[in-house]
């Protein structure tokens, strides 16, 4: 082993799902060994296909095991773990502070050894197939030890983090949970209550459905039987919170009722609020951006041009989305550029005579 | 004028603002001529300046106006338009039977040529600047004609709709405030209390946010202004789900207080149904799709080059998504394709050299 809370591996790996396949993937994209086991042979077999690593075997040393199970089985693995090796041991489960308790009360004389961690990336997708090395790419990933927990272990969790490409973020369990009760628990319960209107409506309803509706209900589609875990596991952290949002649907409800729009604008103005205060990209502050709309006819070279033309103006693109009509002959391509930076793109595309769009 | 239902212009716009501006470019390109007026003469000039049309004279005699004004003024405005001219009306207002039941009883003699629409599309940011042409293409534009409509004037604003883009969907008032309540209003409301949450949030909460509460919230950031309009003018409409989230929403707080996994389940369910039940794009079914990584090098000419291999494997790209950070010299681009094409695309990728990530 290399100098302390350096991460040379190999790391084992506890569970071939989403995240734990990605975490195999960046690790070996780094050159770091990664050791697989799975409840499921299936995921297991998947997970090693894809390059994720081998298949763990009884006399491998891990430095680090990653232990990436469903909230339910978290403490008992992370357990298993400080029995079998003599690693450091950490999770990507979505609470922290209900696993240490267990851990801290199942195996007290091993418990130093486990520092909890959770990258902020996910998908409403689910399994090994829908694993990427570029999950988390930029990504916040919160590492919360506990009190008394060794410096070379917090370092050794943070350095996975920066090989998976996240940026550590480090805070106590305690106050983990109360960040995700608000940035992630929270948005997904609503989201659900929104989506569940959805469910057996009538088709004339939803024929209206927007770009709106869709961005507030995507992550309702996530795993149902993984999110009851996650709710349950972290009731504490959510019961203000949702006593906060019960209090305010009162309000709300008495302002659409009778009209009050002074009570009314003073919710929106909170929501407008808390909007600009998501940190932009990268913790960086968010930059003000402008779409610039071009038809693009539907085949291949076609976008590759475009491209080539639009690197010739030197303007960067932040982003970029493709819209397709089915049967249409032209798609839209819409390019997000830097706000002053938007009409110096336009003109260049049109003086190279694409048709674009204000 | 030519035939009947047909639509050759000329058409007036009343409030040259995201809405209004964005249709009068869409008429431009489709050849149609467009008459502007607006109480900002800023607006009036930055619309002009755009492209949308020219300022509206005494003597034009329009084919069509276009009410395209806040929600508190739409009835004023279409009323004064129908006394101006003798052209067919029509709005782009976000609530129809309230404006519909005040032109009736304001102008009960002219309200046979109002015929009410609204376009399923917009953005969180307003004003001529962020208008487009291409803001309606693919999407739903309801028409939603009172009981008497003639059927020439509901055939002229069908015209509009497409001639901008959009599919016109034709629904009575009251289904049209049914409709819009349930997939735009409610998800609003709700997506401004989970903003709400974040207005002074500790920091290192915030530092947790992922895309998913960005998903979540992006519309709470709407101008409130315009939305305590809506709210208020789609009070009845809103009432009976507003009261429908009330009731989960009690369940809700109950089984995460006791730990009701069944319970929870049962809402988790509903609203994975509530996001399946959403039409795919532009109506058809939602395709299934995968998303292969790219690394690329952040200057122009090699994203060029990765489009112009990406179409040499013929496979469509649907969707392209770019991850800057600044200050790295290699960016993630995502490109979704088909699921069944996505192996394709990865190894014709990787043949070229391509790094890429599963």
């Amino acid at each position: 082993m290399s100098e302390p809370g350096v991460l040379t591996g190999p790391v084992e790996i506890v569970g071939a799902g989403l995240l734990g396949t990605s975490i195999g993937l960046a690790l070996r994209r780094a050159g770091i060994e990664a050791l697989l086991s799975d409840v499921s042979a299936e995921h297991l077999r998947t997970a090693s296909g894809l390059g994720a690593g081998r298949a763990r075997r009884e006399d491998d040393r891990p430095q680090l095991v990653v232990v990436a199970v469903p909230p339910d089985h978290l403490a008992d693995e992370i357990v298993a773990a400080l029995r079998r090796t003599d690693a450091v041991v950490t999770d990507v489960g979505s609470i922290k502070s209900e696993p240490e308790r267990r851990v801290a009360a199942a195996a007290p004389d091993l418990a130093e050894r486990y520092v909890g961690g959770h990258p902020m990336a996910g998908s409403e997708r689910s399994g090994p197939l829908a694993a990427s090395a570029a999950l988390f790419d930029g990504r916040p990933w919160a590492v919360a030890p506990h009190a008394g927990a060794p410096a070379e272990a917090v370092g050794l969790v943070e350095d996975l983090a920066r090989v998976c490409g996240a940026v550590p973020v480090r805070m106590s369990p305690a106050e983990h949970d109360q960040a995700v009760a608000r940035t992630s628990h929270l948005p997904h319960l609503l989201a659900v209550l929104v989506a569940g209107r959805l469910a057996h409506a009538p088709e004339s309803h939803l024929a209206l459905s927007g770009q709106g509706v869709r961005d507030v209900t995507r992550v309702a589609g996530g795993d149902p039987g993984l999110w009851q875990q996650i709710v349950t596991l972290n009731a504490d952290a959510l019961h203000g919170l949702l006593a906060e949002v019960r209090e305010e649907l009162d309000i709300l409800q008495r302002a659409v009722t009778t009209g009050d729009r002074t009570v009314l604008g003073a919710l929106l103005d909170r929501g407008v609020a808390g909007t600009l205060a998501i940190p932009g990209k990268h913790g960086g502050p968010a930059t003000v951006t402008r779409s610039v709309f071009v038809s693009v006819p539907d085949h291949p070279g076609e976008l590759a041009r475009l491209f080539a033309d639009a690197g010739e103006s030197e303007v960067n693109i932040e982003d970029v989305r493709i819209d397709h009509d089915p049967g249409r002959p032209v798609g839209l391509v819409e390019l997000v550029v830097e706000e002053a930076r938007a009409e110096h793109l336009l003109a260049s595309l049109e003086s190279r005579g694409w048709l674009t769009h204000r």
